[in-house]
This record gives C-alpha cells, structure tokens and sequence, in this order.
C-alpha cells in the first residue's frame, strides 16, 4: 500500500531502561520512514524537563513532588539494579564502550527524523511543569485525545 | 470511514498512576465515541475487587497471597514513591486541588460511556478470586482469547 | 476478511508475572491462529538464557552485569510481593495447585504452536550475550527494524 506508516509511543515511565526502548524503537521507526509520535505522561514526562525548573505559581504539595521526582534525561535511575545511581552510570559505561547512542544522543537523532515530543497536559498539570520547565524539542503540550486521534490511525501502538 | 473506532486496554498493574492512566486513556476514547474494553488481569485485578471478600472454596496459599495483595481500586499504591501510602495520598490531594477526577469517579464515567469491564479467569482461579469477590461493574469474567477476539479488531491494543 | 491475524509482543521485563502474561496471550493467539512473534529485549532477555553462559569476550563490566542479572526462565522474580524468591515460589505451587502450565511449559507450547522467538542483537550485545548463551529455540537474533516490519502489518502490538 502507498499509505505512510505511523508509530506511537506513550511513555509514561520515568527510567533510563524504558526510555532507551522508546527512543530505539523510535528512532530506528523514523528512518525507515514511519510517522512516529511520542507522548511522553506522569514520570515520562521526566525525559523532557529541563531540571531545576517549575512554573511560577506550583503549591507546597507540588513542591514536594517535584523535589522527590527530580530526574531529567541525563539522571534517569533504572527500573532493575539502580543502586542509587551506581546501575545507571554501569549501563551509560557499557553503552559508551559498544559504541552506542546515549539517551541525549537518541532523542536529537529523533528530532532530526522528525519525531514528534508531546507532553501530557493533564500531568503536566498535576506535577506542576509548564512549558518553561520542558526543553525545548518539546513541539507540543496536549491531551489524550490529541494522542489518540493519533493512534486510531496508526500501525503500531506501544504504552512504555 | 464510517466503521467505528475500537480500543482495548490490557490492565495488568495494580498501581494506582498506572490505573490512572488506564481510566483517562479509556474514558477519553468512551466520549470521542470508541467503542473501549477494558481487560484486567494479575495485579490489576485489583481495581475491580471489593476488598475483604474471597472466594469461599479459597485455600491457605490464596489466603496468604489474598492478605499480601490485598488492595482495592481506594487503596492502590503508587509505582515509584509510594513510601508505605504517603505518596498516593499525595497524588490524591493534588488531583483533588486540580479538580481531576479521583480513579473510582473516572471508573463510574468510563461505565456510563459504555466501557466494558472484563476480568481474567485465569488470574481470578488463581488468586481465589470469584464473581463475588468483584464489583458490580464487572460486565463479564472471560479469558485471553475473548481478549484477542476484540484486539484483533481493534485501532488501539495498550498493555499497561 | 481472509488475511492471517497476526501479534507481536515486545517482552521488555524480566519478571515471571509479565513473562506468564506474554505467553499467555502469545500460546492463547497461536492456537487461535494467529502469527505471533516474540521479541526479547533488555531483562526479557533472561527468558531465553541458558544461564551460567555469557559469551567468551565479555568484559569485566558485562560480567558484573550478568552476575547481577542471572535469572532464567526457570528462576524469575516476581513484580511485586517478590520477598526474595518466596513469591514466586508460591506464585509457583499455586499454579501447580491450579493444573496451569509453567514459563517452561508455556515456552514450549508456544514453539509447538509456531509462535517465533527473536533477540534483541542490541540488547545482547550490551550484556555480553551471544547465540550461544541463548537456548536453542531461538529462531532468530534480529534488530528493531524488523521487529517494526512485522509490527506494522500485526492486528495487536503489546509492549510487556
């Protein structure tokens, strides 16, 4: 068929494992010439903050949250064997001896395919992040059913 | 195309961001009219149990796994800072100050948008789960291939 | 409709409870008919390990790894409730209790029914884990891309 293939991904996790399977498959989906676009919602939504940063007006509770999930894409911890820290920096290790893209390296090869970044509105929302706190490759801030009117219409489905 | 559009969720978690994101997704598709079913199995059979009430015929290894999984869609735990329920009464505060929908408002909705609730058979025989046991809401007790039989035509499959 | 329906599942965890799941739903779809493929990647590896084996030129990092990341398919643990090994045991006796087959027996059900088994090279390749340290019903060790070619022609897509 002539039709174009589409991909979507929800990233919903917020560790480094999950997110180096989202941005593989991702990436690879890109050049070989699919649609591809990526929700990123709840801990997620930790691959595109900036860090340090939150909207002006968040609450103590908002605060809080913020101080305890404070990940961004180069500190994400890994969902096995994190260690404090030690599994992750040991996974960034072996991928730089096999010469493979790190996470920061996979998500700007993403763009240059024409990946599509969207960030959950509602958890955004909930977390207190605005667009200021969010990079910015981040092409749009919306909701599930923007996601959705995606997926209807697309090969594959994947929640991450 | 005038076919209409189709939905399933497998809800195999427990936790109460992922059943969250589970109820958003499923409602939001319910109102842009899809036609969503919901299949709960393992951990996410809790969402849907009562709390407290087992299967009679239940043996002691049931009971023991009953007592150690013994959540209900008020009491879920989170997937990362749970900190023994302090995180999930966190979230719940923030969503009530967003004036988001609480999980059992959303799962009232998602019924009165035609959403169909399935539980696993097989994860019911073995955690001594019977229809008893569930909410009323339950539309059906079926297995894997009644799943399937839906996915197959289905513009959205999520696993989460 | 005449055509073959067809899944994938992208088994990413190296848990019993989510390796039950997938080959639930991958031996319940091949006896439906279904063409199911497989596709193993980072802990989801273990399902299909040996043990004991790595392959000869594994580095001090990869050995590290692999010492930390030993499960089998025989020896997975749990998602939840894993309390050091004594959950699976129960999740174990249980199923015996129930008449349900094992992982072992599921996998091999699975190969009777035709259903395909591919590593991720990838995935391998960081871990130190080559063909020799797979077990012998694996079909093939291939790359993302042509997991997404069987993708994008699948009626169901689940990321496990």
């Amino acid at each position: 068929m002539a039709e174009e293939n589409k991909m979507t991904i929800i990233l919903f996790s917020g560790e480094m494992d999950k997110a180096l399977a989202a941005f593989t498959l991702a990436t690879t989906a890109g050049s070989m010439g699919f649609k591809v676009t990526m929700f990123f919602t709840f801990w997620g939504l930790n691959v595109l903050k900036k860090g340090g940063l939150l909207a002006k007006k968040t609450n103590f509770l908002q605060k809080m949250f913020a101080f305890m999930n404070r990940g961004t894409k180069d500190s994400l911890p890994l969902s096995k064997f994190n260690f404090s820290g030690a599994g992750p920096a040991m996974m960034k290790l072996l991928m730089t001896q096999k010469k493979m893209a790190s996470l920061p390296e996979m998500m700007k090869l993403a763009k240059e395919l024409g990946v599509k970044f969207e960030a959950c509105t509602t958890s955004c929302n909930i977390m207190g992040v605005d667009r200021e706190a969010l990079i910015d490759e981040v092409d749009e801030m919306v909701g599930a059913a923007s996601y959705l009117g995606d997926a209807k219409n697309s090969n594959v489905n994947l929640f991450i």
